[in-house]
Protein backbone atom coordinates (compact mmCIF):
# COMPACT_ATOMS: atom_id res chain seq x y z
CA UNK A 1 0.00 0.00 0.00
CA UNK A 2 1.44 3.36 -0.71
CA UNK A 3 1.95 6.32 1.94
CA UNK A 4 -0.31 8.91 -0.11
CA UNK A 5 -1.05 12.02 1.62
CA UNK A 6 -4.50 12.23 3.47
CA UNK A 7 -4.76 8.69 3.78
CA UNK A 8 -7.23 7.03 5.89
CA UNK A 9 -5.34 6.48 9.72
CA UNK A 10 -3.18 9.53 9.02
CA UNK A 11 -3.32 13.48 10.65
CA UNK A 12 -3.78 15.15 7.72
CA UNK A 13 -6.51 12.33 6.72
CA UNK A 14 -8.70 12.94 10.28
CA UNK A 15 -8.05 16.37 9.39
CA UNK A 16 -10.01 16.38 6.36
CA UNK A 17 -12.22 14.49 7.51
CA UNK A 18 -12.89 16.90 11.05
CA UNK A 19 -12.92 19.74 8.20
CA UNK A 20 -16.06 17.83 6.53
CA UNK A 21 -17.43 18.04 10.00
CA UNK A 22 -17.22 21.47 10.74
CA UNK A 23 -17.99 22.73 7.52
CA UNK A 24 -20.87 20.91 7.20
CA UNK A 25 -22.17 21.28 10.66
CA UNK A 26 -21.41 25.06 9.83
CA UNK A 27 -23.61 24.81 6.77
CA UNK A 28 -26.66 23.03 8.98
CA UNK A 29 -26.59 25.55 11.53
CA UNK A 30 -26.96 28.38 9.37
CA UNK A 31 -29.43 27.15 6.83
CA UNK A 32 -31.50 25.99 10.17
CA UNK A 33 -31.24 29.25 11.87
CA UNK A 34 -32.53 31.21 8.55
CA UNK A 35 -36.62 31.72 8.64
CA UNK A 36 -38.21 30.78 5.78
CA UNK A 37 -35.81 27.96 4.24
CA UNK A 38 -37.97 25.02 4.64
CA UNK A 39 -40.16 26.84 2.07
CA UNK A 40 -37.89 25.71 -0.65
CA UNK A 41 -37.10 22.42 -1.39
CA UNK A 42 -33.51 22.69 -2.52
CA UNK A 43 -32.43 24.12 1.01
CA UNK A 44 -34.26 21.36 3.32
CA UNK A 45 -32.23 18.47 0.35
CA UNK A 46 -28.68 21.26 1.54
CA UNK A 47 -29.79 20.25 4.72
CA UNK A 48 -30.37 16.78 4.35
CA UNK A 49 -27.30 16.61 2.33
CA UNK A 50 -24.97 17.84 4.90
CA UNK A 51 -26.78 15.94 7.75
CA UNK A 52 -25.74 12.90 5.63
CA UNK A 53 -22.16 14.30 5.44
CA UNK A 54 -21.44 15.12 8.72
CA UNK A 55 -22.66 11.43 9.76
CA UNK A 56 -20.54 9.79 7.48
CA UNK A 57 -17.16 12.03 7.84
CA UNK A 58 -18.11 12.33 11.84
CA UNK A 59 -17.99 7.89 11.70
CA UNK A 60 -14.47 8.24 9.86
CA UNK A 61 -13.13 10.87 12.07
CA UNK A 62 -13.88 8.37 14.86
CA UNK A 63 -12.25 5.35 13.09
CA UNK A 64 -9.12 7.48 12.08
CA UNK A 65 -8.44 8.66 15.45
CA UNK A 66 -8.74 5.01 16.65
CA UNK A 67 -6.38 4.28 14.04
CA UNK A 68 -3.60 6.70 15.24
CA UNK A 69 -4.49 5.78 19.13
CA UNK A 70 -4.02 2.39 17.99
CA UNK A 71 -1.20 2.46 15.56
CA UNK A 72 -3.62 0.44 12.59
CA UNK A 73 -3.48 0.22 9.30
CA UNK A 74 -7.05 1.23 8.07
CA UNK A 75 -5.40 0.04 4.50
CA UNK A 76 -7.09 -2.94 3.74
CA UNK A 77 -9.16 -3.29 0.04
CA UNK A 78 -12.49 -4.42 1.82
CA UNK A 79 -12.24 -0.66 4.31
CA UNK A 80 -10.64 1.16 1.05
CA UNK A 81 -13.78 -0.15 -1.21
CA UNK A 82 -16.21 0.94 1.37
CA UNK A 83 -14.35 4.39 1.66
CA UNK A 84 -14.61 5.05 -1.80
CA UNK A 85 -18.39 3.92 -2.08
CA UNK A 86 -19.11 6.03 0.49
CA UNK A 87 -16.94 8.96 -0.44
CA UNK A 88 -17.81 9.18 -3.93
CA UNK A 89 -21.91 9.09 -3.06
CA UNK A 90 -21.76 11.95 -0.35
CA UNK A 91 -19.32 13.94 -2.49
CA UNK A 92 -21.69 13.49 -5.04
CA UNK A 93 -24.96 14.47 -2.95
CA UNK A 94 -23.14 17.58 -1.57
CA UNK A 95 -22.29 18.97 -4.65
CA UNK A 96 -25.64 17.89 -5.89
CA UNK A 97 -27.20 19.54 -3.20
CA UNK A 98 -25.02 23.13 -2.90
CA UNK A 99 -25.61 23.85 -6.67
CA UNK A 100 -29.27 23.65 -7.17
CA UNK A 101 -29.24 25.74 -3.59
CA UNK A 102 -27.15 28.12 -5.62
CA UNK A 103 -29.48 27.59 -8.82
CA UNK A 104 -32.30 29.28 -6.60
CA UNK A 105 -30.23 32.12 -4.87
CA UNK A 106 -28.75 32.76 -8.01
CA UNK A 107 -32.13 33.04 -9.52
CA UNK A 108 -33.23 35.33 -6.58
CA UNK A 109 -30.12 37.64 -6.50
CA UNK A 110 -29.42 38.21 -10.22
CA UNK A 111 -32.43 37.28 -12.45
CA UNK A 112 -35.41 38.14 -9.87
CA UNK A 113 -33.09 41.01 -8.04
CA UNK A 114 -35.90 40.06 -5.50
CA UNK A 115 -33.50 40.07 -2.86
CA UNK A 116 -33.32 43.65 -2.88
CA UNK A 117 -37.05 44.22 -2.96
CA UNK A 118 -37.92 41.64 -0.36
CA UNK A 119 -35.63 41.82 2.73
CA UNK A 120 -37.72 38.86 3.99
CA UNK A 121 -35.62 36.39 2.03
CA UNK A 122 -32.35 37.02 3.68
CA UNK A 123 -30.43 36.06 1.07
CA UNK A 124 -27.42 36.51 2.55
CA UNK A 125 -27.71 33.86 5.49
CA UNK A 126 -28.89 31.49 2.76
CA UNK A 127 -25.11 32.55 0.73
CA UNK A 128 -23.06 31.66 3.83
CA UNK A 129 -24.83 28.36 3.79
CA UNK A 130 -24.15 27.16 0.06
CA UNK A 131 -20.70 28.64 0.25
CA UNK A 132 -19.99 26.55 3.61
CA UNK A 133 -21.92 23.26 1.65
CA UNK A 134 -19.38 24.09 -1.26
CA UNK A 135 -16.16 24.80 1.26
CA UNK A 136 -17.63 20.90 2.50
CA UNK A 137 -17.54 19.49 -0.73
CA UNK A 138 -14.12 20.75 -1.80
CA UNK A 139 -12.64 18.59 1.40
CA UNK A 140 -14.80 15.34 0.76
CA UNK A 141 -13.56 15.85 -2.70
CA UNK A 142 -9.91 15.98 -1.75
CA UNK A 143 -10.33 12.37 0.72
CA UNK A 144 -12.76 10.65 -2.72
CA UNK A 145 -10.04 11.30 -4.57
CA UNK A 146 -7.32 9.70 -2.36
CA UNK A 147 -9.38 6.89 -1.83
CA UNK A 148 -9.81 6.15 -5.30
CA UNK A 149 -6.29 6.24 -5.91
CA UNK A 150 -5.04 4.40 -2.88
CA UNK A 151 -8.03 1.90 -4.29
CA UNK A 152 -6.43 1.64 -7.95
CA UNK A 153 -2.98 1.83 -6.70
CA UNK A 154 -2.60 -1.53 -4.49
CA UNK B 1 -1.14 -0.85 -18.76
CA UNK B 2 -4.53 -2.76 -18.17
CA UNK B 3 -6.99 -3.37 -20.94
CA UNK B 4 -10.14 -2.22 -18.50
CA UNK B 5 -13.38 -1.83 -20.07
CA UNK B 6 -13.97 1.74 -21.70
CA UNK B 7 -10.33 2.81 -21.92
CA UNK B 8 -9.46 5.68 -24.42
CA UNK B 9 -8.79 4.22 -28.22
CA UNK B 10 -11.26 1.11 -27.54
CA UNK B 11 -14.92 0.68 -29.17
CA UNK B 12 -16.77 1.43 -25.62
CA UNK B 13 -14.64 3.85 -24.54
CA UNK B 14 -15.77 5.86 -28.25
CA UNK B 15 -19.24 4.61 -27.61
CA UNK B 16 -19.31 6.24 -24.40
CA UNK B 17 -17.84 9.69 -26.01
CA UNK B 18 -20.66 10.07 -28.73
CA UNK B 19 -23.10 8.86 -26.02
CA UNK B 20 -21.71 12.11 -24.07
CA UNK B 21 -21.87 14.64 -27.66
CA UNK B 22 -25.65 13.04 -28.29
CA UNK B 23 -26.77 13.80 -24.60
CA UNK B 24 -24.70 17.33 -24.68
CA UNK B 25 -26.19 18.21 -27.79
CA UNK B 26 -29.71 17.15 -27.38
CA UNK B 27 -29.67 19.05 -24.31
CA UNK B 28 -28.45 22.37 -25.40
CA UNK B 29 -31.13 21.78 -28.83
CA UNK B 30 -33.79 20.90 -26.48
CA UNK B 31 -32.80 24.41 -24.22
CA UNK B 32 -31.85 26.54 -27.09
CA UNK B 33 -35.75 25.95 -28.91
CA UNK B 34 -37.48 26.85 -25.35
CA UNK B 35 -38.68 30.25 -25.22
CA UNK B 36 -37.62 32.13 -22.20
CA UNK B 37 -34.25 30.53 -21.01
CA UNK B 38 -32.35 33.44 -21.31
CA UNK B 39 -34.08 34.83 -18.62
CA UNK B 40 -32.92 32.26 -16.33
CA UNK B 41 -28.75 32.18 -15.24
CA UNK B 42 -29.20 28.66 -14.51
CA UNK B 43 -30.00 27.52 -17.86
CA UNK B 44 -27.12 29.66 -19.82
CA UNK B 45 -25.06 28.46 -17.69
CA UNK B 46 -26.57 24.69 -18.54
CA UNK B 47 -26.18 25.48 -22.54
CA UNK B 48 -22.59 26.81 -21.96
CA UNK B 49 -21.63 23.47 -19.84
CA UNK B 50 -23.32 21.36 -21.78
CA UNK B 51 -21.36 23.06 -24.61
CA UNK B 52 -17.84 22.59 -23.46
CA UNK B 53 -18.52 18.80 -23.05
CA UNK B 54 -19.71 18.62 -26.38
CA UNK B 55 -16.51 19.95 -27.68
CA UNK B 56 -14.22 18.15 -25.28
CA UNK B 57 -16.39 14.55 -25.89
CA UNK B 58 -16.19 15.18 -29.60
CA UNK B 59 -12.82 16.07 -29.90
CA UNK B 60 -11.94 12.67 -27.45
CA UNK B 61 -14.84 10.63 -29.83
CA UNK B 62 -11.86 11.51 -32.92
CA UNK B 63 -8.75 10.79 -31.52
CA UNK B 64 -10.75 7.30 -30.08
CA UNK B 65 -11.44 6.77 -34.10
CA UNK B 66 -8.28 7.83 -35.00
CA UNK B 67 -6.41 5.80 -32.49
CA UNK B 68 -9.13 2.53 -33.72
CA UNK B 69 -8.40 2.97 -37.40
CA UNK B 70 -4.71 2.95 -36.62
CA UNK B 71 -4.22 0.83 -33.69
CA UNK B 72 -2.66 3.50 -31.87
CA UNK B 73 -2.17 2.64 -27.98
CA UNK B 74 -3.44 6.19 -26.49
CA UNK B 75 -2.87 5.09 -22.83
CA UNK B 76 0.65 6.51 -22.12
CA UNK B 77 0.99 8.71 -18.73
CA UNK B 78 0.98 12.21 -20.26
CA UNK B 79 -2.34 11.62 -22.49
CA UNK B 80 -4.13 9.91 -19.51
CA UNK B 81 -3.02 13.16 -16.85
CA UNK B 82 -4.60 15.22 -19.82
CA UNK B 83 -7.47 12.98 -20.03
CA UNK B 84 -8.45 12.73 -16.04
CA UNK B 85 -8.04 16.64 -15.49
CA UNK B 86 -10.12 17.41 -18.68
CA UNK B 87 -12.64 14.57 -17.85
CA UNK B 88 -12.91 16.03 -14.09
CA UNK B 89 -13.44 19.40 -14.92
CA UNK B 90 -16.07 19.04 -17.16
CA UNK B 91 -17.95 15.92 -15.34
CA UNK B 92 -17.93 18.82 -12.37
CA UNK B 93 -19.13 21.64 -14.23
CA UNK B 94 -21.76 19.00 -15.83
CA UNK B 95 -23.22 18.19 -12.46
CA UNK B 96 -23.01 21.45 -10.89
CA UNK B 97 -25.19 23.08 -13.95
CA UNK B 98 -27.61 19.84 -14.20
CA UNK B 99 -27.99 20.36 -10.22
CA UNK B 100 -28.48 24.38 -10.35
CA UNK B 101 -31.21 23.92 -13.34
CA UNK B 102 -33.09 21.13 -11.45
CA UNK B 103 -33.17 23.37 -7.94
CA UNK B 104 -34.77 26.30 -10.23
CA UNK B 105 -37.04 23.76 -11.65
CA UNK B 106 -37.73 22.19 -8.64
CA UNK B 107 -38.74 25.58 -7.25
CA UNK B 108 -41.41 26.18 -10.23
CA UNK B 109 -42.52 23.29 -10.24
CA UNK B 110 -43.33 22.04 -6.76
CA UNK B 111 -42.32 25.09 -4.00
CA UNK B 112 -44.34 28.32 -5.86
CA UNK B 113 -46.27 25.74 -8.58
CA UNK B 114 -45.91 28.18 -10.95
CA UNK B 115 -45.84 25.92 -13.84
CA UNK B 116 -49.54 25.25 -13.45
CA UNK B 117 -50.52 28.51 -13.12
CA UNK B 118 -48.45 30.43 -15.56
CA UNK B 119 -48.36 28.10 -18.78
CA UNK B 120 -45.33 30.31 -20.69
CA UNK B 121 -43.02 28.78 -18.49
CA UNK B 122 -42.92 25.70 -21.16
CA UNK B 123 -41.64 24.07 -17.82
CA UNK B 124 -41.79 20.42 -19.51
CA UNK B 125 -38.85 21.32 -22.12
CA UNK B 126 -36.68 22.52 -19.43
CA UNK B 127 -37.23 19.59 -17.34
CA UNK B 128 -36.16 17.80 -20.78
CA UNK B 129 -33.33 19.27 -21.21
CA UNK B 130 -32.41 19.41 -17.56
CA UNK B 131 -32.56 15.20 -17.72
CA UNK B 132 -30.46 14.83 -20.98
CA UNK B 133 -27.55 16.37 -19.53
CA UNK B 134 -27.85 14.15 -16.32
CA UNK B 135 -27.76 11.34 -18.58
CA UNK B 136 -24.40 13.37 -19.69
CA UNK B 137 -23.27 13.55 -16.83
CA UNK B 138 -23.35 10.03 -15.89
CA UNK B 139 -21.40 9.08 -19.42
CA UNK B 140 -18.66 11.39 -18.24
CA UNK B 141 -18.66 9.89 -14.68
CA UNK B 142 -17.74 6.64 -16.24
CA UNK B 143 -15.01 7.96 -18.38
CA UNK B 144 -13.62 10.06 -15.71
CA UNK B 145 -13.90 7.30 -13.29
CA UNK B 146 -11.85 4.56 -15.99
CA UNK B 147 -9.55 7.17 -17.24
CA UNK B 148 -8.93 7.74 -13.40
CA UNK B 149 -8.55 3.81 -12.45
CA UNK B 150 -5.92 3.50 -15.17
CA UNK B 151 -3.81 5.92 -14.14
CA UNK B 152 -3.93 5.97 -11.11
CA UNK B 153 -2.94 1.77 -11.85
CA UNK B 154 -0.08 2.46 -13.99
Amino acid sequence: MRKIIGRPGSAIGMSLRMGQCGFAAASIGVMVFTRGFTGYSAFCNLIASMGLQLLWSFGLTCLDFYALRRKRDLQNPVLLSLFVVGDWVTATLSLAAACSSAGVIVLYTRDLDACTVQSHLLCTKFQVAVVLSFLTWVLIAISSHVMFWILAST
